[in-house]
């Protein structure tokens, strides 16, 4: 499994992806789920991707070298895309590519075809958008009523989101709250696993933001696990007490 | 789906469960998902189940008018288990039967047979015990390390119980927490819904302690659930921001 999650919002967009592969509890391997096109002035794209590694590896390989998008006739690759939108049907149409290649086999192998991707960026004069690309190719793009998407293990994570995360929120403090939401995930679920890869991008930018990794020497990954972790157990306790 | 919850601490039990089942969106309905036996000096058993309702209520069924433990010759009922590992086996058998009867139609129909249960409470001079039924009919029990089981609609409540939950946590603290735990799953899952059962067991003395229900009138809960929520945004806007 993995955990990765992209909020759109009124400032810009912020990304995060775990970085642990697992087949099964003995096969744990460190992949890296974000892959980032950082070309200024031009576009800055960022995918993460969940579900099975062989697949999700193959899709990016197409973006790089080329895919054909429906209706048209010459291969198109994330660099020559020339709006989000296209570059979500990229991702699509890659995904269709390598269900026509592995997809019969693995469903006879009972693995089924897994994979699923958040995309989002902004290229040339087009607005900054992000979409959450299924397995089928199909794809979503959030609004500001729904700024953020999930793949992955999101449910642990999920409920700090729902509280505290809205389309006014500024990128630092919706970077806290991405690891905040990563800390949970990390804590509850041994599929989920540091590194994490961080983006931000501000919106209209055309530049890339930042992008950190964060391990288990991050100094303030580890702060703000700690004060989080005795925040939530200081707020429980200073909960009234049931007259029960 | 549904949300139930037991703990078993050293000071007694804790079991929580929501009542919305749904099959699809259209039917939504309310249900208890919780079963209590309280002879008081003889026993008390607590009894929450997930999973298929037409199953579940079966499986009930069976443990009031009787089922035949493996090796066994006569029928027992939950009241006349003299033990709560026998109770438990009780669960299972009456969960095989039901798999004999309806097992095979549903797997057909692509149902899958899906139940679960939470088992929590003491008999006679037996110690309190927690056990959780899978399908299958086998079971395992809590213990000190791992104190509480969940079943059904369990990743959203965790976080809070992986962090602030042990074996010495008090039985007014842990009702505290089972509630916020179950608050966090009804803030982001349609599929659980108020009103809450919870029942609450000090060990060794073979009476309910508590059982109550929460609506969405009560004003413990509603205070709890929105000083919780207040909790963790003014916890999470408290943290250091990052230096990015």
């Amino acid at each position: 499994m993995t955990y990765c999650l992209g909020m759109l919002l009124k400032d810009g967009l912020v990304m995060i992806s775990d970085s642990r592969t697992n087949a099964g509890l003995d096969h744990i391997a460190v992949f890296r789920k974000m892959t980032i096109w950082n070309e200024p002035g031009d576009r800055v794209i960022v995918i993460a991707a969940a579900g099975n590694l062989a697949i999700t590896q193959e899709v990016i390989h197409f973006l790089h070298v080329g895919v054909t998008l429906p209706d048209e006739e010459e291969p198109k690759t994330i660099m020559s895309v020339t709006s989000m939108f296209e570059a979500a049907q990229l991702v699509g149409a890659a995904v269709r590519r390598s269900y026509r290649i592995d997809g019969e086999r693995l469903e006879k192998e009972n693995s089924g075809f897994n994979c699923s991707f958040l995309i989002g960026g902004q290229v040339g004069g087009d607005k900054a958008r992000l979409f959450q690309v299924y397995s089928a190719g199909n794809f979503i793009e959030s609004t500001a009523d729904t700024c953020y998407f999930q793949i992955g293990e999101m449910k642990y994570g999920k409920p700090i989101l729902d509280r505290a995360l809205s389309y006014d929120t500024k990128l630092t403090q919706a970077g806290k709250l991405a690891l905040i939401s990563m800390d949970s995930t990390l804590r509850s679920n041994l599929s989920v696993g540091l590194p994490l890869d961080m983006a931000v991008y501000h919106r209209d930018s055309l530049e890339l933001g930042m992008h950190r990794q964060f391990d288990e020497h991050d100094p303030y990954f580890a702060e703000i696990s700690q004060r989080w972790s005795k925040s939530l157990k200081d707020a429980f306790l200073a909960l009234p007490d049931p007259s029960w």
